[in-house]
C-alpha cells in the first residue's frame, strides 16, 4: 500500500467545478465505481463531498493506468490530475461535477477494499440489522451522510442561537443519583461505594433546577439521556435532547425564544420560511378537536361533536353509550362519499385496533342519496340532522364513533390521521408546528388509585387552579407546553414550582408524604430553602426533530450508532459478557433467573 | 410570595451605566446585602451579570420600603426603580456599576432564603466537602459563575471554528462495548439482555476510527468520558475531551489546525495572544533535557548530563551508579548559591520522595569559593569541571542526582519544577504551549514480561521505525503528539495505522495473538478490511484545559457538579444503594465481601 506522503488535497471530489479547468488538483477518496471504456479507464471517486470522474490513459500516465486496471470499488485513492472540460456528448446533467473530469497523472492506492456487504449508494433495500452491523459502509452513503452532516448543522445553529441569547452550555453529570420516579433508570454499579448504584440521568432536570438556584439564569445543554424502557421504532435507550432553563421569564418569553431558534434553524440549514407565532391551541381543545395533545394538523378534519344531538334517541347503541358517560363524535371526510364498502368494512377494522366497537358512516352522496347503514335506526331526518351539524355536504363521507371519551379520542383520531393519508391531505413537504398549552397537572392513575403528575411534580399549576389542587386535583391545569410538528411531539416543557408552599400542597395533592418527598428530591427541596427564583424550561428531542426536519420516518437514520429494538448494537455486538473479575470489583454477581421462571413469568 | 405577573426584566443588574440615569428600568436578582442608614436602606442586588446598589425610602415608595425592611441576604427580589448618578462621595470605584443607583419605586419578594452555610462571595475559605453540598450556593459566588462562563465560551468557540473547518461534531454511543485494554471500565448491567452489560466509553477512540472509514473525514465531538480509576487531584470517573479525528492529513496539518483553534480560542475568550507554531520537542529530547514528557518550559533550567565526566571517578557512589547503567545529571539553579545549608538538606528529602538516594550539591560562591559536600571525594579540579559543564557562574547552584535513569529524571525534573517555584521563575500569566512528538511506542511492562502499547494499538509507528517491529520494539516510535500546556498535558493523539499488514505486525510486537485481537477490536479490524483512509487525531482534556486557561488548580473549580475523590456526589448522595427491584431487573445482585476479607484485601 502507498501513503499520501508529499501530497496534500487540494478540495473535495465533490468541489471540483469547470473554473478548475486547466488546474491540476490533488483528490482523495473512494472508489465509487470503475468503467472501462475505449482503452480507458474511468474512475467516479468519492468523498464526503461527493463524487468526481478521473480519466486513466496509458498516454496521461503509464503507471497511474496499470495501478487502475487493479482498482476496484471501495478502493482507497489519492490522485493527481488535470481538470478538464468533458466533451459535450459525456457531459452528465446529474452529477454536479458532471461537466468536469480530472485527467489522472498520478495514481496511489492508500487501501483496498473487500466487496462491500451492499451498494454504497442511496434508497437500497437491505435488512436493518445488516446496516447496523455494517454501519461503516452504511455510512458511506450519501443520504446518510447528508443526515449527520444536516444533524450537526441544525445543532450548531442552534446552539449559535442560545449563545447569542446569553444561554450558557453547562454540563451535568452522567453518573448520578437514582430516583425511582419517572422511567426505569440505568444503573451503574460504583467500584469504591460497595452495594452502591450511579444511575444514568433520564433528563437533566434536577441539575437545571438547581442551576437556577445558583443563579446561572440561562442554562442549556446538549444532553444525552437515558431510559431503560421497551424500545419502540421512535425510542432509543440513549437519546439527546436540548435541553433548557432559564429565570425570571414567563411562558410567552419561552415560547417566543423557541419560534425564534426554530425559524433561524429552518432558514439557515434547509432555507425554509417557517411562520411565527407558532398557533397555540389548549390541550382541552387538542383533546376534544382532534383526540390528540398532538395533532398533526397540516389538515384540518377537525372532530364534531354530535352527544346532544343523539341523547333523545332510541338507537340502543348510540344511547347506551351516551348514558354511561359516554361521547358520540364525527369526522367529516371530505369528498369521500363513494369509498367503497369494502373499505368502509376496513375501517371498522381499523378503528377496533385502537378499541372503538363500531364505526358508523353517512355517505352524502352526489345524487343526494345517503349511503348509511344506520338510517333505519335514527331516520333519515336525524342523519340529515347530523349532516348538517358535521356541515357536510354532497359528496361527504361523515364517520361516527360512540364509545368512552378516551376511546373515541383515540380511535377516531387515529382514523381522521388515516383518512387523510388516504384522501392525501398531508403536503409531505409542509411544516405545521402547535404549541399545545395548559396540560392536565394530573392523571387519575386506575392503578395506584390516585393522582399522579402527568409532568413532573415541580411543574407549576395555573394561578387559577391553585385552589383546587387539594380539593379537586382533576380541574387543575398546568402551565406546561409541548411543541409539535407534523403530529409530533417536537418538545416539551413548564414553569417550575419555585415556592416552598405550593410544592408541599402539589405533593399532598398526590400522596407523596414530606418524608417520601425528602427521601426522593430532598436535594432539590433543601435548594429551594436558599433562595430559587422564578424558573422554566423546555427540552427538545433532538433525533426526532432531526428526523422531522429531513422527512424521515426513523430515528435510526439520524444516530450514526443507533441500537436495535432489543437494545443491541450489531456493530460492536454491546452488551456483552464480561470477565468475573470486573464483577468482582463492582461487588456484583450475575443473577439470572432458570429459564422455567422467565417463561411463567412471560 | 409573590410573582413577577406583568414584570419583565429591563437588563441584568452589572449592565447598569451611567447611560441609564432618568430611566425607570426592572431589576431581578439576589440580595447580596441590606444597609440600613440614615432612614435609608441600601440593597446589593445581584445577578449573573453583575451588581448595583439600590436605594429604598419611604419617601420614593412607601411599601416597598416596608417591604425592604424584612428582605435579608439571598432572598430573591424584583423591582421597579428610576437610575440616578451617586453623589461624587458615594461613589464606589471598585464596583462596574459604581457610579450610579437605582431608587426603588415597587419591590416584590419572589422568594425568602434561609442563612446560606457560607458567603456568597469570593475567596472563601470553607471545606470543599461542604462546599459540594451545597453546590447551588457556592455556584452564586461570581468567581465560580465566571468559571462556568469562561468554559462555555472556550468551548463554543472550539466549536465554532472546529465547523468553519468542516469538522462534524457525531455523537456516539454511551452504551457500548466493554473492551478490557486500558483503564477500568464503568459497566451498566443490561435488563433486556440478561447477564450482559454495557460498558460506559473510556473514549470515543474505536467509534471516531470507525467514522473514519464511514469517509465522514473529519470528525469532533465534546465528549463525555468515563474511567474508573483510583481519583487523583486533577481527575474525575467522568470527564469531558474535545475528541478528533480527520481523514487523509498528516502531523503537521493537525498540529497546525490545533495551534489555530487554541491561538483563536485565547485571543476571543481570554483576549491573548498566543505565538504559534508551538515549539516542538521529541519525547527523548524532553525527557534527556527536562526528566518529563510534559516539561514545564516556562522557565529553562534544562538537565546537564555529567555521565561521562565521571566515569573515571573514584568516588564509589557515582561510579557504581554508572557501572549499574545509571546516569548522572544536574541542574544549575541560577543564583542560588547562598541558599541556606538546612534548605539543602530540605531537598535531599524532597527527591527521596521521587526515589533518589542523595543529592549532590555545587554551591559557585559570589567569593569564588564553593560551597560542596563533595569536593572531597571528587577534588576541586572536576567540582570546577562540573561546574564548567554545567555553565555555572559566580552565584549558582549545582544540584546532582546520580541513579538509575527513570529516578534521575523524575526526580531531578520534580526537583526543577521545585527550585523554579522557590526562586520565583515561573510567571503565572504565561501560557506556554509545547508539542512533544515521536513518543515511544512500545513500553516495556515488568510485570507483564512484554512490551506494551505506550498509547493505544492503533498508533502508527514512524515510518522508519517499522523495520524494527518485530526485532527490538524499543527502537520503535510512533507518530504521537501530546500538546503540553505550562508542564500539564493537555491533549493528545497520533496518526493511526490503518492497514492491515502493518497493524498485524504491531499486534505480534505486543504479543497480542491474532485470536485476542479479534476478540478485543474484532469489528474495528473488520471495518478496516473494507476500504480505511489513513487518518489521525487527538483529544484535548477539556476539565483541565479550561482549568489551566484560568490559572486555577483543580478542575472541580471548572466542573458545576463534579465529585469528591471517593467518587462520592456530596450534594445528591451518589452513589446511593437501590430498590431490590431495581436489581432484579437487572439481574443482578449485590455481592459485598465481609468485612474482614474486605479488610485483609487492604
Amino acid at each position: 500500500m502507498e501513503t499520501m506522503a508529499g501530497m496534500r488535497r487540494s478540495c473535495g471530489c465533490g468541489k471540483v467545478t469547470e473554473n478548475d479547468c486547466g488546474k491540476e488538483l490533488t483528490l482523495a477518496g473512494w472508489v465509487n465505481t470503475r468503467r472501462d471504456h475505449g482503452g480507458l479507464i474511468f474512475i467516479d471517486l468519492r468523498d464526503r463531498s461527493g463524487i468526481v470522474q478521473l480519466v486513466l490513459s496509458p498516454q496521461y500516465g503509464e503507471e497511474a493506468f496499470h495501478k487502475a486496471e487493479g482498482v476496484r470499488s471501495e478502493y482507497v485513492l489519492a490522485v493527481k490530475g488535470k481538470v478538464r472540460e468533458r466533451s459535450a456528448d459525456t457531459v452528465n446533467p446529474k452529477m454536479k461535477t458532471g461537466k468536469v473530469e480530472v485527467v489522472v497523472s498520478e495514481l496511489r492506492v492508500l487501501n483496498k477494499a473487500k466487496t462491500p456487504p451492499f451498494y454504497v449508494e442511496d434508497g437500497i433495500d437491505v435488512d436493518e440489522n445488516v446496516r447496523l452491523k455494517y454501519r461503516y459502509i452504511d455510512l458511506r452513503r450519501p443520504e446518510m451522510q447528508n443526515h449527520l452532516i444536516m444533524r450537526h448543522k441544525i445543532v450548531h445553529e442552534m446552539r449559535t442561537f442560545l449563545d447569542e441569547n446569553d444561554f450558557l452550555e453547562i454540563e451535568t453529570p452522567m453518573l448520578t443519583k437514582s430516583t425511582p420516579e419517572g422511567a426505569r433508570d440505568y444503573l451503574v454499579p460504583s467500584r469504591v461505594n460497595p452495594g452502591k448504584f450511579y444511575a444514568l440521568p433520564q433528563s437533566p432536570q434536577l441539575f437545571k433546577q438547581l442551576l437556577m438556584v445558583s443563579g446561572l439564569e440561562r442554562y442549556f445543554q446538549v444532553a444525552r439521556c437515558f431510559r431503560d424502557e421497551d424500545l419502540r421504532a421512535d425510542r432509543q435507550p440513549e437519546f439527546t435532547q436540548l435541553d433548557m432553563e432559564l429565570s425570571f421569564e414567563d411562558q410567552d418569553f419561552i415560547l417566543d425564544l423557541m419560534e425564534h431558534m426554530m425559524q433561524r434553524v429552518f432558514k439557515k440549514v434547509l432555507n425554509r420560511d417557517i411562520e411565527i407565532p407558532f398557533k397555540r391551541i389548549k390541550w382541552d381543545d387538542a383533546m376534544n378537536l382532534y383526540g390528540s395533545d398532538k395533532p398533526d394538523l397540516r389538515f384540518d378534519m377537525h372532530f364534531y361533536n354530535i352527544s346532544d344531538l343523539l341523547r333523545d334517541t332510541g338507537f340502543k347503541v348510540f344511547r347506551s353509550v351516551l348514558d354511561n358517560g359516554g361521547v358520540v363524535k364525527a369526522i367529516n371526510v371530505k369528498g369521500d362519499a363513494a369509498i367503497p364498502r369494502r373499505e368502509l368494512d376496513g375501517l371498522v377494522d381499523y378503528v377496533g385496533h385502537y378499541g372503538a366497537k363500531g364505526l358508523a358512516w353517512i355517505g352524502f352522496n352526489e345524487d343526494g342519496s345517503l349511503k348509511c347503514q344506520i338510517t333505519k335506526f335514527l331516520g333519515e331526518d336525524k342523519i340529515r340532522e347530523i349532516g348538517k351539524a358535521c356541515e357536510a355536504e354532497k359528496g361527504d363521507l361523515v364517520l361516527i364513533i360512540a364509545d368512552k371519551p378516551k376511546v373515541v379520542a383515540q380511535a377516531l383520531g387515529e382514523l381522521r390521521l388515516e383518512m387523510a393519508r388516504r384522501m392525501n391531505l398531508i403536503d409531505p413537504n409542509e411544516f405545521c408546528f402547535r404549541w399545545v398549552t395548559d396540560f392536565p397537572m394530573f392523571e387519575y392513575s386506575e392503578e395506584e388509585h390516585r393522582y399522579v403528575a402527568e409532568h413532573h411534580p415541580f411543574t407549576a399549576p395555573r394561578d387559577e387552579d391553585v385552589q383546587h389542587l387539594l380539593t379537586d386535583p382533576s380541574k387543575v391545569y398546568a402551565k406546561a407546553y409541548d411543541m409539535v410538528l407534523n403530529g409530533v411531539e417536537a418538545g416539551g416543557g413548564s414553569l417550575r414550582i419555585y415556592q416552598e408552599d405550593l410544592q408541599e400542597k402539589v405533593f399532598k395533592a398526590i400522596g407523596i408524604s414530606q418524608e417520601e418527598a425528602e427521601q426522593k428530591f430532598g436535594f432539590l427541596l433543601d435548594a429551594f430553602k436558599y433562595g430559587a427564583p422564578p424558573h422554566a424550561g423546555i427540552a427538545l428531542g433532538l433525533d426526532r426533530l432531526v428526523m422531522l426536519m429531513l422527512h424521515l420516518d426513523s430515528i435510526r437514520d439520524v444516530i450514526a450508532f443507533p441500537k436495535t429494538q432489543s437494545a443491541i448494537d450489531p456493530l460492536t455486538q454491546a452488551p456483552s459478557t464480561v470477565a468475573d473479575k470486573q464483577l468482582k470489583e463492582l461487588h456484583i454477581k450475575v443473577d439470572i433467573k432458570k429459564e422455567k421462571d422467565l417463561f411463567e413469568k412471560a
